[in-house]
């Protein structure tokens, strides 16, 4: 016997049918015996219709509110899921997040999860009932109703799971695990059945969306067993993926991953004046205001008194950042300011990269034995980004894959 | 300076738009300095969508999960109106029914309220903010979600405004006040000034919607003084009715209002074998079936040894009624069966019938100069009621109006 923790996310539990569905894969786990909490998103475009009644009503909609007005979609969907059990005879409750209770930081709309009492969950699991939990949604200390921003329910099915000591905290998606890379662009990727928290980070970060870099924070941190697995396929044909910690994995690749990411744009000041303190000018200035800088490289010239200074933003943040460097500009003396959002960023992940040299020269050859220029280089312990140009990401990520991945 | 209940219904808060003119009500009475509590129906149509779901689901859907997915309907209104205050520069704050906490039965889907815990309302209050409340919801003693019923936002605010010891419990709603009959149908129907509760109960068990009956009762067992406005009308114009007790009412009229129902069908067995308990027999079988007998008449014939008995009932319950009757006539014995499902019941109410002889010979005067024929009589204390063909259900309200509201 094991305790699980399942969650499923809008997608899989999207309609009547899908919760029914639902209820069939939570029926199948307990009844081999298993403790089970669930844990929930709202259906699929249920947040998005609360959303828009609070973009209807303000465009200064009240934090606190907000977080009241959205936790609802949850509610919705656990009590509709515990009454599909009940009707399946599986003794179920709903649990919400103040019965619980889960208590988070006061950041409404962003929360944190502070503490979640097991008390109540353990009583519930000794009674032999599953326990239906809405995901996304805690109180604070005072008794607020919060939301933990989007995405929170992967985080509160780990921080369960990590309070009441399950042994699993199985995630249910629409895909059956994680990938070497998006299956929907290579059709030769494959599944991996083992990952590490840390390459799972690398990946989440980059753009893979199959777990929220938090959960998976949460569940290193904590040391949770999390299992992808899919809602959708065959109960006995899904194995999914199971990420743990990188001992508890034999036979470690030295890449894992490819990951490709559009989302960002690219940012050059050409002939900054190089004096002390100009970077930090620069950088905190985007972040006073909410810009999140990924990448960012500064070529040292030596010759001359200038220097180039590029970064990456989130494409979005493009026009508040142009404003901010023209603003800077009586004090950061630059001749130039060029703007490029027609890149890509291209990253291999592999805690192998540790103890294997040569790595990054590998990936360069790859790229430019198939014609493709590199803009910009980042490193960490166990990933390369690159960027490139937009039209070769695709490519990039194939001959990357085929070279790391498929044959060796 | 006042402490006020303000409650509105489900229409007044069905759109942003409507939200927002909630709020400028709020507001202005806010402005004028006096302590408000608001209390909310789900916005128009969110409950039914939620039920339809449910249903969707299951025929026999878990009643305590039914409560935690139909609450979350008020928790989204509340959230808004809360929101839209904070927006119009009113310091505002949702208080959700565990909050609170109000307290109920365990009857789920059909709570009764049990206490209201007044500390946390009043500390709002103290603060300056405007309290907002979801109507129809509470919990139990042991913390699950509960709701009142259809309608139970009216019980809600009136027990709230007991348990605050509000000077007035306003309910807004779609109409302007209480009328001596339907205005849709009578023109000449005029807004009562006042009403007493025990006029109004009559009227509202007797289908005049303005008012659910469970709450004018809390309002009567608790002397909360009871205000029916429109949330439509132009504020200054918008004068209402006061429901209030008999002693605060001056100007007694004998009757207050004429009332028309065709929900109910009548149903009569002939030639009933007259014998001791046979009526108790027919009647425990309906309540045992939830069948809510509202007249009953029997007529004891003195030549023969059978009688006649008939008792009108909701229309949807004719096929289980009929079917009960007939299983129950190995037991009570009778010739045959009639139901008539064309009837009118039509009622006069009015605390001054009490003092006064005659009235109901007056009612049946009017109907006989009208060839409007009796079927059944029944009679209470401050209201007699009779029941008619269908056909004549419109001019026998507007003649009876015409003579006990028009012409004395």
């Amino acid at each position: 016997m094991s305790r699980i923790v399942m969650k499923f996310g809008g997608t899989s539990v999207g309609s009547i049918d899908k919760i029914k569905n639902v209820a069939n894969i939570v029926k199948t786990t307990f009844s081999e015996g298993h403790e089970v909490v669930v844990v929930l998103s709202a259906m699929a475009g249920e947040t998005d219709r609360l959303i828009n009644l609070t973009n209807d009503l303000s465009d200064n909609f009240s934090e606190e509110e907000y977080d009241v007005v959205i936790s609802t979609g949850e509610q919705v969907s656990v009590g509709l899921l515990s009454a599909a059990l009940n009707d399946n005879g599986i003794d179920a409750r709903t649990c919400l997040g103040w019965q619980v209770p889960i208590i988070t930081s006061s950041d409404h709309m962003s929360a944190r999860i502070e503490g979640i009492k097991s008390e109540f969950i353990n009583a519930i699991l000794k009674e032999q009932k599953v326990c239906v939990i809405p995901g996304f949604q805690g109180i604070t200390v005072e008794g607020r109703v919060t939301t933990l921003g989007r995405g929170g329910s992967d985080t509160s099915a780990v921080a369960i799971a990590a309070a009441i000591n399950a042994d699993f905290c199985d995630i249910y998606t629409d895909v059956d695990g994680v990938y070497t890379t998006d299956p929907n662009k290579v059709p030769e990727a494959k599944r991996l059945d083992k990952v590490s928290y840390e390459e799972m980070l690398e990946m989440a970060s980059l753009g893979a969306k199959v777990l929220q870099t938090r959960s998976v924070e949460t569940a290193m941190t904590n040391n949770v067993a999390l299992r992808v697995l899919s809602s959708f396929e065959n109960l006995n044909e899904s194995k999914g993926t199971i990420v743990t910690d990188e001992d508890s994995i034999n036979d470690q690749r030295i890449v894992t991953g490819v990951t490709s990411s559009v989302n960002d744009c690219k940012i050059t000041l050409i002939g900054v004046r190089d004096k002390p303190g100009i970077a930090a000018k620069i950088f905190s200035s985007l972040s006073e205001n909410n810009i999140n800088v990924d990448m960012i490289v500064q070529n040292i010239s030596e010759s001359a008194k200038t220097t180039d200074i590029t970064f990456t933003i989130p494409k979005a943040d493009i026009k508040n950042a142009e404003k901010i460097m023209k603003q800077l500009r009586t004090d950061v003396t630059y001749e130039s300011i060029l703007i490029d959002s027609n890149i890509a960023k291209i990253s291999i992940v592999g805690v192998g990269m540790r103890s294997n040299a040569g790595v990054a020269a590998k990936m360069f050859n790859v790229l430019s034995e198939n014609d493709i220029n590199i803009n910009v280089i980042s490193t960490s312990e166990i990933k390369i980004s690159i960027l490139i140009n937009n039209d070769q990401a695709e490519k990039a990520v194939r001959m990357l894959h085929d070279y790391f991945l498929l044959t060796n």
